[in-house]
């Protein structure tokens, strides 16, 4: 069978064609930062895949990619897929959104070009690539047309619970990761429910998560991270920390105390 | 100043003293199953380290270390820690507890002989170390003695969502991980508070783990992983798969519907 003849017959086996004619898209898992952390098959993915590309904010390098600064040494492969400058609207706003749906079309466009034309494409993702992030809307544009592998990653709350020193769970503990954006009854009603908690995407929310921490009884467990695993890591007692901004790689950690036989 | 006296010393001034006369304890997080997911990290500490144990039932080979099979060919340095036999005793029994307290109580004297005589011990920790799982119960009675590393891992539901192809939080999504241990009203009440879920040791709990599922509308939603990246994976709608009971490595994913733009 000619190349053409499996091009026409694509839609209905998809992953013979691939094999011939298409690249794959990999989502690969970078860790919470440290590149020892990264997996072995993610070091496979990156020293092979011949194009590379990581997202980031205009002007600044993105974590994904500097995680790999220990790795990658060959420029010519790799692009930065840059999000739209916005003037700090928030994530629901439909303006936002809508600067944000054109980009990922966008890139998915640029991606779909090199799959298409058989080269394979890797997405550097921080963390996990499906929890969370930025590669699950590229994977949404693409995934019914080009194969896929996703490469898991350690998250960035495993770092920071292994750098604070702390197990996050033990015996039958419920385990609950919350965006700080939350309002603060939500936040409340959500600590109340668990035994464990991750509190994440801080930024200007610290205040918030405080007062929710403290209703609940919980300051006194709760432990900030900042950078867990990066350059300039620090872990701090919560209670300790005052209330500016957290930056973007920060969270609060409640660890929970079950069944310790 | 003689070896003789840091030992003397060495209450006040662990890391100085344990660099010269006690072994380091490692907490290796051996991930979710393929060993291609193993960390660049985990792979170093494996090759390296003189005393390598890891977790079984009698008759059984654990599986982290089966995980590690690819990697490992020196049994010369390894031993199992074989979990006491018990006629399936709830893990709130007091003759469970008082059996397993023991069991780890010799099990963390075995160890710090090796680490009192100068030998790293590296504890092979299926996912990551920090996340539910034996390691802790050796690492509270030893950390205060003894220096430690924790390796993080990939988790094993990072694993199984990443094999069931779908991500399992978007945007602002809240995720609750959740034992199906869990009498019936906590876990529906749980369910009905998160956008998505995690629900881990199934055992013979499904039909409980279904009801409450179907009670929250969340049935159409979960996928059931058996095994997932390990040999014999299995990725089915739960939906599909029948009450009988579900083994150890099985877990029910109800993946978040959050913000995409």
């Amino acid at each position: 069978m000619e190349a053409g003849e499996r091009i026409a017959l694509g839609g209905e086996d998809g992953s013979a064609f691939a094999a011939v004619a298409t690249g794959t898209l990999y989502g690969v898992g970078m860790g919470p930062g440290e590149p020892e952390y990264l997996t072995v098959r993610a070091m496979r993915v990156l020293e092979r895949a011949p194009v590379l590309v990581h997202f980031c904010k205009k002007g600044r390098r993105g974590n994904a990619r500097t995680i790999a600064d220990a790795i990658l040494r060959d420029p010519a492969r790799e692009f930065p897929l840059v999000y739209p400058y916005t003037t700090e609207l928030p994530p629901d706003h439909v303006e936002y959104v809508s600067a944000l749906a054109g980009f990922y079309d966008d890139a998915a466009g640029r991606l779909a070009d090199h799959l298409g034309a058989g080269r394979d494409v890797a997405i550097l993702s921080e963390g996990d690539p499906f929890f969370y992030g930025s590669f699950m809307h590229l994977w949404r544009r693409l995934k019914d047309r080009f194969p896929v592998e996703v490469v898991p990653g350690v998250t960035g709350m495993s770092g920071c619970w292994t750098r604070a020193g702390t197990p996050i769970t033990w015996g039958d503990d419920v385990l609950t990761v919350l965006p700080a954006t939350l309002p603060h009854p939500a936040l409340v009603e959500r600590l109340r429910g668990t035994d464990a908690a991750v509190i994440m995407k801080l930024g200007r929310h610290l205040p918030k998560v405080r007062a929710a921490l403290t209703e609940t009884g919980l300051l006194a467990r709760a432990v900030y991270v900042e950078r867990g695993t990066m350059a300039g890591e620090r872990v701090v007692a919560l209670a300790d920390k005052p209330d500016d901004d957290a930056p973007y790689f920060s969270m609060v950690l409640v660890p929970g105390e079950g069944r310790r036989p």
